[in-house]
């Protein structure tokens, strides 16, 4: 779950091996990757109460990413969270320069917030094939 | 490719079966979506000398979904191609509602003009798994 998040919920899958762009990925780590995020978008949807999501790859510079390593982005939404509904990506765009979206003075989380956080998530993906490790919680 | 689209080259990958939401999908269509995507992502960018790619679903009409088919979107993206960068958004949204963006006195297509756009592609798509029927074209 992103520190650095538009939203609550924002969550980003990465692919484990680090490349750039979507197409230095093999099949099957497409496959992988894109599985995943099938697996976790319906969980987080219904976890914070979203009533749809948004699905993104910025895929290269040109394209907003900023850290050069393949992820999904998985937005949870719902209606009028934003003025305008594109204005997500601008979150995005700010949340890769660093800055956050929502509020400036939010702090940091810490690592025991992070913690309690991944406990209240782990038990929902029980029933899918993914588990959230103890040791990366 | 889209008639309506909101750059050169912005094109749509739909699943065969039809259903709004990407969560509706079985792991074997996200598989075919996601794995067709990637073949045509790179053909794409490089044939409309893209430097990014925008790969995108807005899953549900909170996150500007219209048409209730589940799709990605395929935009090549070259820097400055928008004044900000997530304008992109911007003018998916605009296709949605059945605006174009970029000319506003653009004539559709005729069904020649598509055709002879098929017939490039077409070539292009020899060397992988994918075909672009010509009954479909």
């Amino acid at each position: 779950m992103l520190d650095l998040a538009c939203r609550i919920g924002h969550c980003l899958v990465l692919s484990r091996r680090v490349v750039s762009r979507f197409s230095d990925l093999t099949r099957e780590e497409v496959v992988d990757l894109w599985t995943t995020a099938h697996t976790i978008a319906p969980v987080l949807e219904k976890q914070f109460n979203g009533k749809s999501l948004t699905l993104a790859i910025q895929d290269g510079a040109q394209a907003g990413q900023t850290v050069p390593h393949v992820h999904v982005h998985i937005i949870p939404r719902i209606r009028g969270d934003f003025e305008r509904n594109d204005e997500v990506y601008e979150a995005l765009d700010k949340e890769g320069a660093g800055k956050r979206f929502d509020d400036e003075d939010r702090k940091a989380r810490t690592p025991e917030e992070m913690k309690a956080e991944a406990d209240v998530l782990r038990p929902l993906f029980q029933s899918t094939s993914l588990t959230i490790p103890e040791d990366e919680a």
